[in-house]
């Protein structure tokens, strides 16, 4: 029996996933020690690792990474290094001086090269003016500007093309660009950290620390690469989170924007501690705060006036969905930044999170689990907790084994004592 | 930051586990592609890929591996291949026909080698005459017939001694024999496979499938390893498993005791059906099934004389504690075979897989985790059901966050769209 063999994804080389290579967002040196892979694969890692430098900061654009070799020596790496500058490919190529290098060299890329102008001239014309001979890529680009177009061109011009070198590895790391291509809206990650039998918290809220300080690491560096992250409003006013990054390997550049789903408006009653603590990271042209109420909620508190330049309301109309909340947030961040808000990492708590999985809401997952059990009857993935002020809890959807809300995992990475299973929902079609 | 060094556990090579490199115990093909290691790693994992070989066989002696390589080359390979055999190095050692090749070659063996006499004479006696002049170690034996006194004969005649070499990842594989070193008892093993949010079934009882054909294969497997499983009587009359070995990779040359955990009786009452399944793989000779009563309860039905020559009645005292059925259990298997039963895998249900983790009875857990949520209310892990005519659920017991059952974790694997957690009680002394 060879049961290895029947993957429809194939898994990762050890290590990566959604973070890139999960060991380096712990330790930047963690690179220096990795296993052998073919020449190829080993130029393609590199490229993969030299875009995590960028994290975060080029979103929308994808974080790409690009290497130009020649005669198995490395002539320059680049990176796509913010949003709207050069992509990685123009940046490694404009890294050589002398040009005549490039004659004959192969060029790794993460990412299928872009055909199209967009904030920048396409790079396939870059490449095909360089004289190299060779292009290898990681992931194909399901993007109109690219979508094998470029590749055509390169093949045409007598370029030979390689695709799918570390392919998974690269989805992976580009999940919320890809993702974005598909659904044309924001994508939701949900993030949480459980106990074996499921607990987020025990039954008295407390849930520092479920899990270690490589866990906590790892999320850190997460909430770089998303562009938002998003809390329920009882775990804002049970935990007062910072939910800024403080943790991770650097480079430690940036912070996302945070985003408070409270559509009763609970805090819109005087609860600025809340807020303090919120406004860590957040600077007036930078990060903000999206305090998502529906509009007959909404009733701004004199004190939130010394948030002003940081508070950005989301007013939602009643019963708003969660489709259309996420379509409001997108465009009111294109209104004020001028680009659309791609990614969002959901926190929690349990029941915010729980009611995503339900829904099917959540495009991808990050779970890490401590190999412990708590017992008690709160805080648990997969159990709604009554609402206020009801007396005994609703029925819990109990679902038959086929049906159950199965997710396709992508990588697992041991994190000390914990382990992380990144996982993405069905309805991708871009892993192979 | 450098979160990544500070592992009390040295994390194992990706693959390694209690279930030895566990891609190999799923295609014995996997072992051709593994990543690059230094020279001593690489023939300390060709000896542990061969004591893999005779799986369960050597048990209650541990399933130990040798090779012997000069100036670069291999000579021989050697596993302990069956109980009272000769052991890995002497296997090894009597494959070279030329012994004059012996002198200045280097030994590697998973487990320092004995000193003592046993049902073999002293490894070290068979090394110290070949002309070896160098020995490397994977695990260090707390056994008392070897604990260093080999290593220190073999320094004293001029043997260079290395231990430590993949010394974590032999340690796993030698879980059930190092544990049993300490505890002086049957080591037992918790296996369950969870969702998410920790059913092990739906509200039905349906459990096939929570996980899927890898995660099934890798279980059987470790079927072989231990020396029997065990299961609920709840589980043996919801399931009527056969608890046999079937579908992973080859060799598949043992089956292993199985044991029906059954206090109140409940089989004694025409449950033929049960063990006709459980029959299957049973011999006179070899594995038996041990039927667990209390003797109060223990009423043979006619049917049974059918089973007599396979089926062995463990005859419990009222109110049993389960350390001392354990020892009746060990006390039983060595009056009918002459050794100790070392290990036993608890394969279900989860009331009393939730009973064994609640009273710090589980040396070790595999958990299987499927990235799917299931919703329900009952077989859950860390969930005590309502017993039988019992109208209400008994309190849940709650733990602080700070007295959770917090397990050491040893390995994690992914298989298809699971993963598994092998973990172990922090109550172990031997793994640094």
């Amino acid at each position: 029996m060879d049961v290895l063999k029947a993957d429809p994804l194939h898994p990762l080389q050890a290590g990566f996933g959604f973070g890139g290579y999960i060991p380096r967002a712990l330790d930047a040196a963690a690179v220096q020690d990795l296993p052998a892979l073919s020449p190829d694969e080993s130029w393609m890692r590199l490229a993969l690792l030299e875009s995590m430098e960028g994290i975060g900061r080029s979103s929308p654009n994808p974080p790409v990474g690009a290497v130009l070799v020649k005669e198995g020596r490395l002539l320059s790496k680049g990176a796509t290094l913010a949003y709207g500058d050069r992509h990685a490919e123009r940046v490694a190529l404009d890294a050589v001086t002398d040009r005549s290098q490039l004659v004959g060299a192969t060029c790794y890329v993460t990412l299928e090269p872009c055909a199209g102008i967009g904030k920048q001239p396409p790079c396939v014309e870059a490449l095909l003016a360089s004289g190299i001979s060779r292009i290898v890529v990681g992931a194909r680009d399901p993007h109109p500007k690219a979508a094998g177009q470029g590749l055509k061109a390169l093949t045409q011009a007598g370029v030979a093309v390689e695709t799918d070198v570390l392919g998974g590895e690269c989805r992976a790391w580009l999940f919320p660009f890809l993702a974005w291509q598909q659904l044309q809206r924001p994508v939701v990650i949900g993030k949480w950290a459980q106990t074996l039998d499921g607990h987020l918290a025990d039954d008295h809220g407390r849930s520092q620390w479920i899990s270690g300080n490589k866990a906590r690491a790892y999320t850190h560096w997460l909430r770089q690469k998303y562009d938002a992250i998003l809390v329920g409003v009882g775990t804002a006013l049970a935990d007062a989170p910072s939910l800024t990054v403080r943790e991770a390997a650097p480079p430690l550049h940036r912070q996302p924007h945070k985003i408070i789903f409270d559509p009763k408006g609970r805090l819109c009653n005087g609860q600025s501690a809340v807020f303090h603590n919120l406004r860590q990271g957040l600077q007036k042209s930078g990060p903000v705060l999206f305090h998502a109420v529906e509009t007959p909620h909404w009733k701004p508190e004199p004190w939130m006036e010394a948030f002003k330049d940081v508070l950005e309301p989301v007013l939602m109309p009643p019963q708003c969905s969660w489709l259309e909340f996420l379509r409001l947030l997108d465009q009111q961040h294109r209104t004020r930044f001028g680009r659309e808000l791609q990614s969002i990492m959901v926190e929690g708590g349990a029941q915010i999170l729980t009611l995503l999985v339900r829904d099917e809401l959540l495009d991808a997952l990050q779970v890490f689990i401590r190999a412990g059990i708590l017992g008690g009857s709160r805080h648990r993935i997969g159990r709604l907790d009554p609402r206020d002020g009801a007396s005994a809890p609703p029925t819990n959807p109990m679902l038959d084994l086929n049906a159950r809300h199965d997710f396709q995992l992508v990588a697992t990475q041991q994190l000390g004592d914990d382990v992380v299973l990144e996982c993405a929902h069905r309805r991708f079609t871009f892993w192979n």
